[in-house]
């Protein structure tokens, strides 16, 4: 098994990640493709040696970076010269200050929207699987892999292609055509598993463990802890574009809960480095009812998530026994914020309530979170009054089945301006 | 009709724009929505007074600018203060050195893929539907219309949302219901006209000589003059993104042809200006051999285009009849381009090609000017020693129908490692 993988090198160069460290015991261990602590088997991830001190000059130098992630390189665990290598520069997707939705809402503070489907292959994906490169190039992996159902084998397709790795994304077999296109188009093995997407995972835990998968990075196992940490480009990202401010108030899908913890992270790192005032925020995570393990138990008072078998439109985020569930229960808990969940049906209104008033086209993920602000601010738990950043993960183009259903063409006429009248059109 | 449809203001407030001035016979009126001459019906384009004998506080101001085709507002028919009104801000998208498309072209100078699916709705509509927006607020129309079987669609239906605009969206009653989900969920009208998509450029015709459409804009017909000059911002950004510098050769796609003469104009812009050395530069045109028009006539020798029948899955290009073809004709015999065609064959694999090399996956029109590329390099055509820049104008999940006939896992096995072996993969 990996977790017994000795380190590959001590001498690895990514950045100001110094060591990996276990988020249970604390153990340290060197930079290497490994994910759970040996002691605990609590997970790992990186601490650094973050520049401390000098947050005007640190301001200044990820302003004059990249309009990418790669600005923010310097809290990352990737090496200096990043931007330089191929790779496909994700990040740097619109906040969009959301004021007709606010109007809508009853949102009398600021709302904006932070809008990842702006990144090249149009998930946040795009974020931590191109810091999952950069670690399988420091630790010499030949082979880029990951199991998906969707948006995941896009990303590490297009990623491996800029890169120039090798990719094996393994799919449960079933998979529909319009995702197998999505995927296989960039040319990388593509390998359907007869079995349920369960089976997919188990396979691919095997793998590690095997002589064959010896040069294999799977960005989200082995790579993990380098893979995660890209997800603090949004927080990042969302701060500077409000002018090195806090929000009071994110909204953030959950599906293992990774990405809500490093945003948390990351919110923590900006006040220690300075960058950003020191003031109170709150995260609320969002779910689908088809799939809120996370939801119920916040609402229940309890520590212990129980896992469920998903059944939701909501499929990026249908995880049913989500690794960093508890975690994401601390954070809710510790800055005032909440958990909360919505129907299918509601996540398709919210889908396309922020297009009707915004023109954002967002997944599935993109309702839940809108869905669970409308919520919220209904039962009077997020304030109206203050500055709300909600995410949208997403792109509408890759679950048009879940809405489909419900659009259809406003009228159909003849062409001639009688029937357009008649139809009060005109 | 609208082509005596007086002037509504002659103050109107479009920036450097100063009036609307015919192609043909260079016959000036004051800015309005008006789209053809009344003395020789050329078509109307727009006449600036542009900042010339500054080129470095020009510069200066453009770079410090937002990251959106609003840097380049100095030079666009918009008012100074657009960045500030509710649109989508599109443009700012990736210019992708292609080195691993290169070395498979054979290309030994640099070579750029400039990729418009990053934009808010995919496509490269997004930067000519914002210069209608501002035109539209401008002469106080209430609704944005178009005619459209795809990307217009989406992104009128997108930006009137943003900009809080009504719109009305017409399309052929038997549009696919991907296609229709993608433009209905912005929550304007849609209209489905019994009729073909000729049926319902006709009726849109009608429909703007009659007083039920006095307070209509429709973006490609009575704002043409002001939405087609967004194009230019493709080859403002471009030069930009080289450093302030022409490219020796562009492929860019032709649908109606509007988009390669503006890049043209662009060009021709930025050496009067100053901002770019005044050096030749070499425009080729791409279109699908199913819709092949301008190369026919380029091939040919001729000046006359021959309308044809569409049959190409390039469906974004396939426009019969396009109205710039004759200059598209004059710009690349000038420039010492060429116009050349693909098959749709051609246009997958070469869709497949991008997508491998560079994690890039483009929309079939992607597929025709990349294929275009291939094809003028093995003829001699085009330059491999030169700089070189393909336009990908849109986003392959618009277009997956043309590319799944093709794709397939590479192999599908049990979820064992000894499957794994033996079907070769370890």
């Amino acid at each position: 098994m990996s977790l017994l993988t000795e380190p590959r090198s001590e001498t690895v160069d990514l950045g100001p990640a110094a060591a990996l460290s276990c988020r249970e015991c604390g153990q340290r261990y060197p930079l290497s493709p490994i994910f759970a602590c040996t002691d605990c088997f609590g997970p790992l991830e990186i601490a650094y040696d973050l520049p401390t001190g000098q947050p005007e000059e640190l301001r200044r130098r990820i302003e004059a970076g990249p309009n990418s992630i790669w600005r923010y390189a310097p809290l990352l665990p990737v090496p200096a010269d990043v931007a330089g290598k191929p790779n496909l520069n994700p990040g740097g997707t619109p906040l969009v200050r959301a004021d007709r939705l606010a109007a809508e809402l009853g949102v009398t503070g600021e709302l904006h929207v932070k809008d990842d489907s702006g990144n090249p292959t149009h998930s946040f994906k795009d974020r931590v699987v191109a810091c999952a490169v950069e670690a399988a190039r420091a630790f010499g992996f030949t082979t880029l892999s990951c199991s998906s159902t969707g948006n995941l084998a896009g990303a590490v397709g297009a990623a491996a292609a800029r890169a120039g790795l090798r990719s094996c994304v393994f799919i449960p077999h079933d998979l529909e055509q319009a995702k197998v296109t999505a995927a296989a188009v960039y040319g990388g093995e593509l390998v359907g598993i007869e079995g349920s997407y369960d089976d997919v995972n188990r396979f691919c835990s095997e793998l590690i463990g095997d002589p064959a998968g010896e040069d294999w990075g799977f960005v989200n196992v082995n790579l993990r802890p380098y893979y995660a940490e890209g997800s603090k480009t949004l927080a990042y990202e969302i701060c500077e574009q409000l002018g090195w401010r806090l929000p009071d108030q994110l909204v953030v899908p959950i599906a293992s809960g990774s990405q809500l913890t490093k945003i948390d992270k990351a919110l923590r790192e900006l006040i220690a480095l300075g960058l950003v005032e020191d003031k109170p925020y709150k995260i609320f995570g969002a779910q689908a009812e088809g799939c809120s393990p996370v939801s119920q138990a916040f609402k229940a008072g309890q520590d212990v998530i129980r896992p469920v078998r998903p059944a939701t439109i909501a499929k990026s985020l249908a995880i049913g026994n989500p690794a960093d569930g508890p975690y994401v229960l601390d954070i809710a808990r510790r800055t005032g914020g909440a958990v909360e969940d919505v129907t299918d049906e509601q996540i398709v209104a919210a889908i396309k309530l922020l297009a009707r008033t915004e023109g954002i086209f967002a997944e599935t993920a993109g309702g839940v979170t809108v869905g669970v602000t409308r919520k919220l601010l209904e039962d009077g738990v997020l304030d109206p009054s203050l500055t709300t950043v909600v995410l949208n993960t997403g792109e509408g183009l890759k679950t048009l089945d879940a809405v489909s259903p419900t659009t259809s063409p406003t009228a159909v006429i003849r062409p001639d301006l009688d029937a357009f009248r008649a139809a009060g059109l005109g």
